[in-house]
């Protein structure tokens, strides 16, 4: 027996509904436009507001077999059957999978009070971003960040847009199990982890090589650009400069490879 | 004053000389094609082993630096002049930078007598990769392999093509810094780990959580596709397997993400 769920029907591609969808798809605001089986999902199973979900007559039944399942689609969801063309009008993909949603942009940082996440252990861990341009890289240090449970990542002006379509693929849906903190002033950021007491690190190639023992927490590690590596404002502002040890030929780890190397590290000293 | 380089000009399309150019781009057997001034370099700074240089014109003048700078140049590498048009027939880049190489895929496994390359410290670690799709993360993986000083990446199929442009441009020039050795054979693979008393450990969700003190060296450690995992027949023949702790709500890490912490882990364990 399928649950019901009301829906509203849609075929024309001029239809003003439609035009909004493709808008939104490309300038987001704070909505985030989602397709496709298992970014939909991702999002679904982490109860996040879905402020429209789209799909084809195809669809119909798995997502009347998601809204069985998934109670965020029972609060105040708009369902939209749409035809094929209309589905591939509003796609940005070569095949389209005839389901796509749209989600609220998570809204978890206060940049008036600048209150960061915590987790409440005192041995809270941020990952810092900045200016991390490819989307794998960002997915894959989100993802990362989430694996070891620290209590955000935190994005400094330049770095891509977490909620695009790469960068949520690349985070296997961990973009919406950890906090993710836009934050556009490094002068509040600072402020912050002093007076809190988060020691911060700076990655860099310059840095004192790394030794586990000298490193405290809470913490927040900075990791930077994956040309030009942190900028020189943001690195000569931390505390400490490291540098993981690299005895062969490469001259550098790949940013989420340093991230990820460290993100071990800090996981391993909360223990 | 420029060194002087003796070169052959090309200017038709149809001149056969141009079709094996973009046939060996297409199906490269054991000569790779190399495009742009970065990739280029990355080789050439490894002292490769070039067949042939493609310019334009335009590029007549760095070329001619290189072959100041570059001694493998200087060893039967022919040096091919071609038009614009040409290039861009041989080219698989919308922006061709007007430069290009065929050089020789290192030669540095012996499929006969399966000897792995060794640095004869008695704790080499070998990264075994098997099924790995993404070429980004293979690039990753070899360019961690090379930053901790790995004797070897090794190759179980199903994996990539190490050569391929995007795996070039991920490694960083790594993959020309240490040995890629393709393992067409794992009963080989096996049989050689345990006469050379190498530990073999395959990363596994299934697994133990890592204790770094029980590790032993020398070692291989295995790391599957991205989607499935190591296969269950890789798994069941290492010695161990492993799973780094993961307190957050990812159910798994990225594949090169869990090869670099590995990596790091290693190569904390030699020193």
């Amino acid at each position: 027996m399928k649950p019901d769920f009301g829906y509203i029907s849609l075929s024309g591609k001029d239809n003003p509904r439609v035009k909004e969808l493709v808008r939104l798809r490309k300038e987001r605001g704070n909505k985030v436009f989602i397709e496709g089986t298992r970014l939909c999902e991702d999002a679904l199973e982490s109860g996040v507001a879905v402020d429209r979900l789209i799909f084809t007559e195809d669809r119909k039944e798995l997502v009347s077999g998601w809204y069985g399942l998934f109670e965020c689609l029972k609060d105040g969801c708009e369902f939209m059957l749409v035809t094929d063309d209309v589905f591939r009008k509003i796609s940005s993909t070569v095949n389209p999978q005839g389901v796509a949603m749209v989600v609220l942009e998570p809204d978890i940082y206060d940049q008036e009070t600048l209150a960061l996440p915590s987790d409440g252990s005192g041995k809270d861990v941020y990952l810092v971003a900045e200016a991390v341009q490819d989307p794998g890289n960002l997915g894959t240090m989100i993802r990362t960040a989430d694996a070891f449970a620290f209590s955000a990542v935190i994005l400094l002006p330049g770095t891509c847009d977490p909620f695009s379509d790469k960068v949520l693929r690349a985070s296997m849906g961990s973009v919406w199990h950890i906090p993710i903190v836009k934050c556009n002033n490094k002068d509040d950021l600072f402020v912050y982890l002093n007076e809190h007491g988060i020691s911060s690190y700076a990655m860099h190639l310059n840095g004192v090589e790394l030794d586990e023992g000298n490193l405290s927490l809470p913490a927040a590690y900075f990791i930077g650009n994956e040309g030009k590596g942190l900028s020189e404002e943001t690195s000569s502002r931390c505390d400490k400069l490291l540098k993981i040890p690299m005895p062969g030929k490469a001259e550098s780890l790949n940013a989420a490879a340093a991230a990820s190397i460290m993100g071990y590290v800090f996981s391993r000293k909360r223990d």
